[in-house]
């Protein structure tokens, strides 16, 4: 049995992680960390696991990471590069959920505001969005997984660039369920500033995803323009996508295009004509939503494109990644179905 | 394989079988009935279910209903009585979801206010609560299975009644998330009337699942004074039981002693002393979550429950009910983890 | 004192006219209609009015509702159309809250596919946005009170457009709160389906709102493109706007412009410069609050735009359009503010 | 005009006290105090206070918080009796928000396990229940503003108190809105804890809140059995309260009663025999509703009691008392409506 362990898991996209893992029937869960809370079961702050993952936290330590044949790291932006190249080598596999391995180095920098100590590793490192880059995961030794914005927008222009039939300056806006913040405490979380409010935050090109969604959709880069609305859901991110139509194309013909695009992608799902995806269909899930249409007023196409943030836009397309690496099919332990109502 | 059909697929308790029971490895689901939507594919009302269910709602009949070796009735009370009696027997099982065999005929035409048009079957009906009644239900034909709120109580006062601990004098207040009013449009579920808001219904000993509280926790009965409160979620029940302790007895001994009465049920968790269940935790399973505690000052005894409506409130018991009849292990099908966030 | 009646005064924008009419101190509210409520008390169906509203429904009647200085007709698309011809005239002032007289007669019949009845009355119908139409209004005999969308939209660009500094191609993305659909139940207003959620609808260029935007904002008309979302909140309109800016003009300079622009707009709040603009602080009040932003990276001038949807959306600048016909100080019973939490 | 000043004015409490004495037209608003946020605007934190009002947080200091006539202290349990005494005499009037002047010290000391360091105060102190306690209000120098959850217990049991219907052993279950744990950032409080949850707080006769219902409902007190609930809506109390009736009496009988009793009572509303009160009625407001309703079935009395927290339940309240004190109509600047929906 394949043995995984998860530094930095009690955070959000951590605890999803051992909530998919602790189903996953090819690996055994053997290890979690946490700084924080080192001694704790995770049931005890994650209650859903209860019966479910028995595990307390343990401090990271370099040693016992090590014995994981595949470390999931879920720590924050900065912190991950220190604690990837001590476990990487050996054939051991890494899957990165920080922003920390997406991005070239002076990219990197400039976005994050912060000196990159591993750049060499940054070669290595396989971006993994399996729906565009199947192949090189498969045989990846560290995986930078994906950003959740950056995962909605690619997904919902990826077929369009490739079929070259958009103009490169694109427009989004994404809403994000309050999970995205994090679990930390600051005020944007704080029940009562959520609830019954829309809130927009790193407005005017500051989003530090702007540029993986630039840098991955296409060569050249396309121009995004982005801003991300905080709403009073859990979990799910919500993106509205526009961009001008090079060519005369119906939402139909679109429709159909997209969906061979992902014939075998098994978690994008490319909604009939005239359907467009909601968050909560995808809730808890490793789906993507996608919905098209054409403005024939103002020549845009508009894609519209739902998944859950924990999910495919983090621990279940980290998952994802490892069935490619391990050569197990894509979708083993990972087609939970969601919640409705 | 075991055929299995739903009859009324497209209510919330329909559908949500429908979701267990795609994944359920050890049946087959064939058929599902509905009136209003006969054509249509469930996954285009539920759109959860795209690529999960490809089945289309047919009209209810009773030759293609009697095809299925199990056939669970997801109609409202009133309606499953005249379609139970038509397809019950030839060894095939029924699970009545509705309210209409779980109380002797008389006690049923006085609270439900309707007359009962099959009162011989409510004799061979096994009321269908595994914890308490787990024997009878593996060799029933016809489960009733119980109502959401009763499952809550009952489950929180089994070992108290059992061991003789309370007066029988019982006070209850329930808070049910709108999925509990069902898929009906009427102005308790329009959104902006159940946002931000909390509204008690049905007050003052009028609610119909009181009786079936009193009848099946113990014998006397007991006497329940019952408030159900719709709160603002989607999913779950959280239920506050009062009554007063006759034996001095303090919230550890009497967690020992819940814990040791449940020791065999896999799906209800007692928690540790001085832990308190949350409606979250237990969103979208099959569990219900209790916790204990004495108030020494008043002498009271104070039960906190947990569970799914639409799960162990619902469709998951029926077909944890469905797993003994077929002598399936109890799980079957039936062990998905909560989300949390 | 001004006698003041409300025709279709029980759906959400009615409601919302008679609770903010109930403590307007220049007038009094004498008549409310409602075709099918009439008898009951609308603190019945609206317990907030509970002591504050005693009226009755009465059934809509030409000569009573002439009785009345002035009328608000809250009837839907192509009812007000019915009604409102019958009820101008002898000096009588109505502002009518529907589409059916805001846009040209053959924009009108192309948006809305609906013959229309009374071309003439578009004619002399101001279009009531006071912030960029104050002096027109305030002679008015017959008022088109704006969309909730257009509202927020205009507002947005109407500094940007008249400096020219933008180009005509504008992309948005709205959320509305479950309000914005009405009181009318359908599936999209279940708790259920909207809690937890978030949904486009009418997407592709066909929501009717879109040339109310267009030909109120310049001349020559703009191009929008429009995504109008629901978002599980009860109030309320979040607006993303994007145009490509041709001046070279930063944020600050911006702020000051449109700070300029509203000097005399009680109503309109433009936040100081990196402050974007939230729901919740707007909901139940008559403010607009505006958040702007340049994107240097794509060129694009980002503006935030929030409002309630039944508050300056709706039935708060209907009150702050009559205000101006009858010579009152604009913000006259208007000056509500909203809560926080 | 009378100076009025704000101690704590940066919690959810002091903000309200700001939002509401903004709009009160016999006082002036001259002072707020934070030791967090001194300089600040407060409408920076409480955006919705944008063009409400203007005034920064000040630190606190004895000498400036005596130059206002009144003083309302909206400080932590512990840090009022530090404050309390230095600026009570001279004829100020001091309303206090915190737990620290309800009890006897005796009792203090027991629930709220603290030393009291300013006993002789709590002897002058009047219990700050208008309803109940009117009299005494109107020439009190130091007011000490009851609790949330005693506000809605006590005026839910008092008539029934008074004329002897009921028996002393009380069971309450109380739904509590988010902002009732206040501003401060912890677990509990996290949107995705509270969102689509109900939890359980503070079970076992353990809440400090019960002393206050118990002695000031009855001499000899009451005996209550209470469970808080924390539920996902920003603001709002919702209370159901279980008693044995002694005497034959009906919900009609009963109502009338009720409605005699609070017939001087402007924020108090007894609904009619048969309805029920809901949260969103009176959010943003200073009232209470109350429903009744007789199980004839148990013979109990339950009544159900809802207010909004930081309304009715303190800074309505407690400016509320300050009319009473300074010789003003009980309503002034108090009779804002609730938003529905």
């Amino acid at each position: 049995m394949v043995k995984v362990a998860v530094v930095g898991a009690s955070g959000y996209s951590g605890a999803e992680l051992v909530r998919l893992l602790s189903g996953h029937p090819a690996i055994q869960l053997t290890r979690i960390t946490s700084t924080r809370y080192v001694g704790q079961k995770i049931c005890d702050l994650y209650t859903n696991l209860t019966g479910v993952c028995d595990l307390a936290f343990q401090a990271y330590d370099v040693q016992t990471a090590k014995q994981a044949d595949v470390v999931f790291v879920a720590l924050p932006h900065g912190k991950s590069m220190e604690v990837v190249p001590e476990i990487t080598g050996d054939g051991r596999k890494v899957v990165d959920l920080s922003g920390d391995f997406r991005l070239p180095v002076d990219v990197y920098e400039q976005w994050y505001q912060n000196t990159h100590t591993a750049p060499d590793l940054i070669q290595q490192a396989v971006y993994g969005l399996p729906e565009i880059n199947r192949a090189q995961i498969s045989s990846a030794s560290l995986v930078a997984n994906p950003g959740c914005y950056p995962t909605s927008v690619i997904l919902a222009l990826a077929p369009a660039v490739q079929h070259r039939l958009i103009e490169p300056a694109v427009s989004v806006v994404s809403q994000s369920g309050i999970s995205g913040a994090g679990r930390a405490l600051k005020e944007a979380v704080h029940f009562c500033q959520a609830d019954e409010n829309l809130t927009a935050y790193k407005v005017g090109g500051v989003h530090q995803h702007i540029p993986e969604m630039e840098l991955h959709l296409g060569d050249p880069p396309l121009k995004v323009t982005f801003v991300p609305i905080l709403a009073p859901i859990s979990r799910g991110i919500y993106s509205t996508v526009y961009a001008n139509l090079k060519a005369d194309i119906g939402s139909v013909e679109l429709t159909d295009l997209y969906a061979e695009f992902y014939g075998n992608a098994p978690f994008v799902r490319v909604l009939p004509d005239g359907r467009y995806p909601e968050v909560k269909a995808v809730a808890g899930t490793n789906f993507c939503h996608l919905g098209l249409a054409v403005d024939s007023h103002t020549g845009q196409l508009i894609v519209l494109s739902a998944l859950d943030n924990l999910g495919k836009g983090a621990a279940g397309q980290a998952i994802q990644n490892m069935n490619l690496i391990l050569g197990l099919e894509e979708t083993t332990g990972l087609m939970q179905t969601g919640l409705y109502p």
